[in-house]
């Protein structure tokens, strides 16, 4: 086991918290790799949900939505790749709550009690058939094969797994997620699914989600474009055994120490995989006026293009950040403003400082870089994760159907 | 003369308004070309100007927005090329006065009469020895060489003339800009002039100027990004001849039109030239709520990387199109969207249309690619220009100053 910092935080080898089961197959919606999968839980677990904010949400988020609205419940999770059934109409609305009971039916569960997930190809109606049969093939079991079926042009599964002690019983929280980024229109979407075994409401869950999404998958850019199909979701089924969690119990910290790290990982692993991707960035604002403004500048850095294509070609040209921080509407002291990257002082008092640059410009060549800017206005803190501008990226994206 | 479609406006060879004269010279900012000019008018002009919203507004840009706010009056335009005198803190604030000084004194006009721009590398101090030999070698001629010495990594010139008739007197419109977008941190910015002889008062110059700026060079993107230097200025001196222009003159209506006919010009010179575009790009959207949310989607669509790499990659993709419209907080018909490219559409309330899209994909090959969207939200239009997302332009921005 990997210690972390934390205390009594524990960052272990993959494994599905108490009473969650899981399974994967090839539905044939992709040509060989397993494209359909599920989770279970023993019983039905607090639940809640964050969706895309694009305005064509797909029929599966729309329908996930209102299922965990309902109740902040859920026992069950099913899942497809390679279609996104999205911009189907009323067709598509049809068919993902056909998906929704063919799930209950064969796990016998209240159908109002699934969420329906599905990313891939817009515009295309799914096919009922092949997702009947995998639905037919799916079974319980300790499988991760649903961390692979998930993956569309994603290189590798990301998966976390931390446990700690809440109410002196052992937690479970695992986490997957798919996605390089918001930024697959078409085998779309950004999915984050969390599983735990802690016992917490689901309103108290929703606000928890919330609250470190904005910190952590709302923090990510690979190309600021929001799929119609994101989603994150939780369960927390109870079985842990821990009293219920709320904002007073004297663990809630560590819960909540727990459960952000598990979704700062995952947006990690999303950022440094964005499509083409060759390095992870990270961006820290200091000296902001407040903590929204340090979000919004750091994550005005981490995505502009001219800042990822310049650390694509290893080159310090410390300009660019100083453009995309006046691009924004933060408070910001126009004379004041410090910059350093990867732990160097490039830019003092909205000046050049005097560095050398040739280091600078060597050490971009790390497959992870640092950029840490002090506004000077303020003393609020943020980070915003994301990744470089690279061939690939317009290769990947310029030939995706063909 | 090319006759245009609105009668009595003609666009024609490349030449001065009555009374404007320039030159261009080399100072040595730049290895071989010509990286300064100015421009000059026989007797001082109503001017008007729009400047970067980026907080680290340049010092020249600073000191000519002052400079024009004082009294809407301009005789003289000062340009260099190959340095930005941008984040060069109370120094550069200091070359920029002492660059309008010199100018003013070798035309031996009003120091408060001259506008100062400047384009190049952020964060270099300006060689006021370079620019003092620069000034010191201008002349007042006939030349174009101002529009060629202002350029960065654009691949051409580009320039405009028109002419009309205002209160029975021939007006002259010349416009030239330069700039592949507001996308050059480093060889910076986007910076457009336009001089004309007819009369019109400063304050109501200022008034077209921004309404129509907000129509043309605000309605392109290449990568979103705004340069510290970016400025649109205008010069009109009145020796045409014509009773000072107000809202009320009778022929206000055609020199809207030739004025607006020469900054569409200009910014879609601006789109097509964009850094590694290979294509111009037009969005049209209609059936919007209001004016602003036609604008707004229309250019959400055409500064989409996804969208930018489907064109490049001649792929008719549709459902980028879907998304970045979704992405917007514009009014939209949910099941009522319709997208056409090239003229052919592929998405009709919403859903896919029956098209055969592989001539629809061939047709992206043009050098021209157009999209029309209806929301089927209202009755309002606008219309964004941009270009599409190449390997070259990641090659330009990754190995800028290597």
């Amino acid at each position: 086991m990997q210690m972390t910092s934390e205390n009594s935080i524990e960052v272990t080898a993959f494994t599905w918290p108490t009473g969650f089961y899981s399974d994967a197959t090839h539905a044939g919606l992709k040509e060989a790799q397993d494209d359909m999968g599920w989770l279970y839980s023993q019983v039905p677990a607090s639940a809640a949900g964050v969706y895309t904010t694009n305005q064509f949400q797909a029929a599966p988020t729309k329908l996930t939505k209102a299922t965990i609205n309902r109740q902040y419940q859920l026992q069950a999770v099913i899942v497809n790749s390679g279609n996104a059934n999205s911009c189907n109409g009323s067709q598509g609305e049809t068919d993902a709550l056909m998906m929704q009971s063919l799930a209950a039916n064969k796990l016998q569960i209240d159908q109002q009690l699934v969420a329906v997930a599905s990313t891939g190809v817009i515009g295309e109606p799914l096919p009922m058939a092949k997702i009947k049969t995998g639905i037919s093939q799916l079974a319980l079991s300790q499988s991760v094969g649903i961390t692979q079926a998930v993956l569309t042009t994603d290189t590798h599964s990301k998966t976390i797994t931390v446990k700690c002690l809440i109410d002196q019983q052992l937690v479970t929280i695992t986490g997957f997620c798919k996605g390089s980024g918001m930024i697959h229109p078409n085998m779309a979407t950004m999915l984050g699914f969390v599983t735990t075994d802690a016992a917490i409401d689901g309103q108290h869950l929703q606000e928890l989600l919330s609250t470190t999404v904005d910190e952590t998958f709302n923090q990510i850019t690979v190309d600021g474009d929001t799929s119609t199909n994101d989603m994150v979701m939780v369960m927390a089924n109870g079985m842990a055994g821990n009293k219920p969690l709320t904002q007073n119990s004297d663990d809630y910290p560590t819960f909540v120490q727990a459960f952000k790290r598990v979704l700062t990982h995952l947006a990690q692993e999303i950022a440094g995989d964005g499509e083409g991707a060759s390095k992870l960035v990270e961006v820290n604002v200091t000296g902001a006026f407040n903590h929204l403004e340090a979000q919004q500048v750091a994550k005005a850095i981490v995505g502009s293009n001219l800042v990822k294509a310049m650390i694509f070609g290893a080159d310090a040209n410390w300009g660019r950040v100083m453009q995309a921080i006046g691009q924004t509407t933060a408070h910001v002291d126009i004379n004041g403003v410090s910059v350093s990257i990867n732990g160097m002082q490039l830019v003092k008092n909205s000046v050049a400082a005097i560095v050398d640059d040739h280091k600078v410009s060597a050490s971009l060549n790390n497959k992870q870089v640092s950029i840490a800017v002090d506004l000077n206005a303020g003393v609020a803190e943020g980070t915003a994760w994301g990744c470089d501008l690279t061939y690939k990226y317009v290769q990947i994206n310029a030939s995706y159907r063909s």
